[in-house]
């Protein structure tokens, strides 16, 4: 069986879908990056628009609730003049007992040619992209614990905007990299653009226990993580989880040791950026000061984030007969 | 008071809303198969698109939750060149005591010139068909158990395109006959094509008790309902009937005695196709590699359905001022 | 701190947020309505179109449910060639725990230059606007009790339609004035332009106790608020609200005080309009056959509330850069 990476190219090597930056080769990866700076206007200016996908269908599937990607997907598609269609998932045909599968033939039948997957359980997006007809492609917007590529791609384009060499970069990502799709999807992204070190700081509860992270360095103290930085992304918290492990008392002893405050960040160097791929939990994961302040880059991720699946989405379009 | 068939006709004898097939004159049921042939195309092409509805406004009205047939609706008006409006009618509206009428004024202020309409009562289209203004066109898009015109009419374009001559045709209906809008509007479109026999099966329970199937044959064992037929359609069952009726004992009985299962359809001639209206309770009312097989025709039916959508739309906007 | 009335002006004077009717300019008021005048068309007629916000994209803030006026600005903003984004703000982001500010910064990143905002609290649009960047406008879909201004817009459009002469006119405004944001807003147009006599007539447990309506005459005998009147403007009431307030006793003495029957409007000037603004509680607030009879012009006030919507969009859109 292919694997994910294998799968998402067609037999030119070019991109048909986007499941994982796993393995993803290089030179394709700047082409994204690059085809992203193209879609970016400065703010206030109309957006950015073509019919690269006019006469195209896109679906998104959202088998779990999402406002800001599915709009981000949802503008990308439209401002490429794609005809977008958006399914709420939960609310109709799971109440039905249908199958993912028999969604995908459905839509498949319907002359559906990109279909935006977001899913709570591991491997669906490689699974629908197994199982659709060639004229498929299907784009991860989101896959449990394991994946979330746009985000990645967007939080990579953030970072080359603001440094130029990767290869001398320190990136520290903070919070529960156990959990995260955020953190995997930038960590695979890095490795391919040969960051100079990437320290994954987190409680030892939350600590990652897979091999996604083979080439990062795991800390679990925030003031060695955050040391001479280059770039801070924290990650957001899922509350339910404070409290529930050891040695994740409360909230407010989570802000006190792994919160990226004004304070602690005058460890990281004096032209760090800082980044969260929101929603963001103000005062838990991130100082509200920090995220208006002067480093913070998280609006420029938004915007870069359609830009990015714009680009994704043009991208896999020139391979459509 | 008009009748539904003589309601949904303009002065000039053409179709200005869809509301039944029952009683529909051939020579329009045959040119609307004929018009929704026109939108077909090879699998993996851009679909077909025109600006027949460039202008005009569509409201989906969902009263009851619907995931395929809504998108089915949504791509064929978007197709079109329609502005799109999807109400989501349960959470809002309804949950302010707002009348079905007062609803409808409000769309029609709003110069919404098709309705699309779905509900869980009898009557409600033709309800809205007998109170809109002239310019307004209703739509049914499932209707209770009585009714389901778009559905009938996609089903008659799969079996055309399989099977030549209908005088000739066996044509096997099966599942819960009794609650099924599916089986009635194939069956009053099967009446006026002429099919050579139709069968409904189904438990004794489940069995009709209307007139809407006074030419067809009443069975309640499956091998003689599927033996020699040349068209098998499964229906979707309502898991909560299965188990509270008499006769409808469990879900292994029901799959048993009335799923269709490879063993059971060699008793079909070996050209039969297979129809399921989706979504699917797979291992209930069919097996799932009968879905999957060759003479599945489940995925043709959704893209007809698409088709026949883009049909009605277009036939009923050429008599629009 | 700016008021509502300076800070949706730009430093020209021009209309860059609509927030409140109240101390909008005359001249500026009267211009949005014959704006509005412009977008109407015969019935049955294509609805009036342009490409005024082509590129352009409105993103639907509604934080309280609402289906009537969502799809007024839907359709508004599709028929001027705005992207659309409807975005369940209830359903996701709040569920996360997003502050209203963070979900504003979002949409601004990702380039939507239009808010319209429909929020349970006192002072949101206002304070999205006061936050928001030079690029973006913010309208007022819907404030608490206090304020609703293209409901206001559109409520004067339709009098104006009606009844030449404003100086000379008798409006009441009959129901719960005092958590009324329609009341209100309607109050702030009459006012500025100089209606003869306002009258709001209410149950005293219902009489409004704020300034809003300082220029008005309170009333809590309907047969003295209607005697004579021009203008019959019935609002919805919270089914509850009755039974729950000293005055307001029952649904049945509700309407035998408080509703407008064909009764009670004889007291009315014999060619008095009716208006409601929807949805409406036939039987409680006003008589059915009123609603549905010759004085109500309330399917012609959703109509203007189409054209009011994209008289104000085009207005601010000519601003933009």
């Amino acid at each position: 069986m292919k694997s994910e990476a294998e799968l998402q190219l067609n037999g030119d090597g070019a991109l048909r879908h986007l499941l994982t930056l796993k393995g993803l080769d290089k030179a394709l990866l700047v082409s994204l990056l690059d085809e992203a700076e193209g879609y970016l206007k400065p703010e206030g200016a109309k957006p950015a628009r073509s019919d690269a996908l006019k006469g195209r269908t896109i679906g998104n599937l959202f088998f779990e609730p999402s406002t800001r990607t599915r709009a981000s997907f949802d503008l990308a598609g439209k401002r490429l003049g794609a005809d977008v269609l958006n399914l709420d998932v939960n609310t109709s045909s799971r109440k039905k007992g249908e199958s993912i599968l028999d969604t995908i033939y459905t839509l498949e039948a319907m002359a559906v040619d990109v279909m935006v997957v977001r899913d709570a359980s591991d491997g669906v997006p490689a699974f629908i992209a197994r199982n659709v007809k060639d004229f498929v492609s299907v784009l991860n917007a989101g896959e449990s614990d394991a994946s979330h590529p746009t985000q990645g791609l967007l939080d990579l384009l953030t970072i080359r905007q603001h440094k130029a060499d990767f290869g001398n970069l320190v990136v520290a990502i903070v919070g529960d990299i156990q959990h995260s799709r955020v953190a995997r999807s930038a960590a695979h992204g890095l490795e391919t653009l040969s960051v100079g070190e990437l320290r994954l700081v987190s409680p030892p509860a939350m600590a990652p226990d897979s091999d996604d992270f083979a080439f990062a360095r795991v800390v679990d103290n925030l003031d060695d993580g955050l040391r001479d930085a280059d770039v801070v992304m924290a990650l957001r918290i899922q509350r339910e989880r404070i409290g529930n492990l050891d040695g994740v008392p409360g909230i407010d002893e989570y802000f006190a040791n792994y919160g990226i405050s004004e304070e602690r960040l005058e460890l990281a160097r004096s032209d760090a950026i800082v980044m969260h791929p929101g929603p963001m939990n103000r005062g838990i994961e991130i100082e509200g000061t920090v995220a208006d302040g002067p480093r913070s880059v998280i609006t420029e991720q938004v915007t870069n984030g359609v830009a990015v699946r714009m680009a994704v989405l043009e991208h896999i379009a020139r391979s459509m007969s």
